[in-house]
């Protein structure tokens, strides 16, 4: 789902491909880009990745709602989410939560706030490769 | 100035330099960068951008010593500030600040800090240019 104001997406798209064509933005003097990226052990075995899985309408329309929520009480920002489902590699970002306001304070603000919904309502679920498993 | 947890720099190279040599990190899960965007307009009137001038020693030095300083506070982080100088365009990021730490909480407060403590004491000096002026 995208809009003038936010780009949401769940996809095996790598993080960096929505953000490619999210060009400058001279209104915002703040961009703040927050990675999820996916950590090498999982209780201090090495892993190899996680696998992610959803039900792709259901998280995304979830998605949505957190956006239009958020616009709707911080009118004037801009947002670009994906999550990236599918295997993705230790070191790797699954989650890339982009926010452009005009200063500084409200998009760490927003960004945290975004995570937080983002963590506690989109079901994405997870499972560790672990190495030589 | 670079370590291993942490690069520092100012000069006129853009943002995006001194972030292409910063590899993945499969210790961390949250990497945050904040960019600082010289915004279109000031006052109302479009402008063509900033020109930044600094002390280049001094203002490193004080980089230095704020990363160092946050980094014994908070061990485990790891941080790179490079804040750009000379003319900088309307829309183009003068400053970044990427922090990475095995949890998103972390992430956000030592951004925030880092730039608050940038903020309120590198000597960066501005000068606005208006178009048409």
């Amino acid at each position: 789902m995208a809009t003038e104001d936010f780009i949401a997406s769940i996809s095996p798209a790598p993080v960096e491909e929505p953000e490619s064509s999210w060009g400058s933005d001279p209104a915002n003097g703040a961009d703040l880009r927050f990675l999820g990226v996916v950590r090498g052990t999982e209780n201090g075995r090495p892993i190899l990745g996680i696998e992610y899985t959803c039900y792709a309408a259901m998280a995304e329309k979830e998605l949505t709602a957190i956006c239009r929520d958020l616009l709707r009480a911080h009118p004037g920002h801009k947002v670009l989410i994906h999550h990236r489902i599918g295997f993705v590699s230790a070191g790797v970002a699954s989650l890339v939560i982009r926010v452009r306001t005009p200063h500084s304070a409200e998009a760490f603000d927003l960004a945290r706030e975004y995570l937080k919904r983002i963590k506690s309502t989109v079901p994405v679920w997870k499972t560790v490769r672990f190495q030589n498993a």
